[in-house]
């Protein structure tokens, strides 16, 4: 039996890229914040927040199947969420120019009245060419990516930045298509 | 000086990516078709129908950047280029299912009163899953993918089928943006 499908999250691209596998679904955004000062490895954080997401939709519609996702940048073992402004942008991606570093989401999927809690996440390794001070200043200033986690978009100019992925594109973007399709298949079959 | 630029290649995703990138161009189809009996090694076959097409409109427009592009799928060094049909579609998709191919683009950039031709490629490795008949047969139905090299498209609903890749994505999707970037900028400044 499938049940109605509610994405807990307000990220346009994972709607986005939900609707490019032709699933059906609601959207309703949990109102979880992230706290970057908790004790979590990387792994377990994702995890752990996509889990909360999730939870807080499913208490509310226990027969409907919520898909939690949480993103973040990994960089020598720190985690990188989303800047808070040009001048925090400016920094995670001077850090990030020329180097190679870890995207990480989690994935929570929760159906309550099936007995149903499967949680997993997808890591895929992202290596930027090195970026000059122009290149990151015309980005900020015409992309304003702060609503992303690492402070760059691979889907939007910033892919000419990007010299090459290993592993998952969809879940450098914040969800991991390939992956969530096997978990979703094998639980509502 | 930057001259105007002319995309030589009628592909929808080529149009798409360029313009992701805020780069501005017209387009004309260079009417060049590949021909599979050539005998050429599988890069060198890419990067002579990349300059061909390019060539094509150069003729015709000499003050003007041209950009042709080949884009092939490599399987066990054999090239496969765009299905004639469903069932050529069904059999590339199965031979290329569990498997790790490659994609390569041929991008040829010509502007011929300023002497400019420059001829590159990318590679990108790519990973399918073990594809079911029937996804396969769902696939092949509801998207028609008798237009895409290999005859799949990771920008829709076959990224469920893919595992993971290692290089550029974008190139997969039939234009290497990054790569693009470096060279045009070197030929423009």
């Amino acid at each position: 039996m499938k049940p109605p499908i509610i994405l807990a999250s307000n990220s346009p691209r994972r709607k986005n890229l939900l609707r490019q596998i032709d699933m059906e679904f609601e959207v309703k955004p949990s109102t979880v914040n992230e706290d970057f000062d908790i004790d979590l490895p990387p792994l377990e954080f994702t995890r752990h927040y996509a889990r909360l997401k999730a939870a807080e939709l499913a208490d509310r519609y226990p027969d409907h199947l919520i898909i939690g996702a949480d993103t973040i940048v990994v960089l020598a073992g720190n985690i990188l969420g989303k800047p808070f402004d040009a001048e925090d942008s400016f920094r995670m991606l001077s850090s990030l120019s020329g180097q190679t570093h870890t995207v990480i989401t989690g994935v929570s999927l929760q159906w309550q009245t099936a007995g149903i809690e499967d949680t997993f996440h997808e890591s895929t390794r992202v290596t930027f060419k090195s970026l000059t001070e122009q290149d990151i200043k015309y980005y900020i200033e015409n992309y304003r990516p702060f609503d992303k986690a690492g402070s760059y978009g691979i889907q939007d100019w910033f892919a000419t930045c990007v010299a090459g992925i290993e592993g998952c594109f969809y879940n450098v973007m914040g969800f991991p298509l390939a992956t969530f399709y096997d978990h979703y298949r094998r639980l509502v079959r």
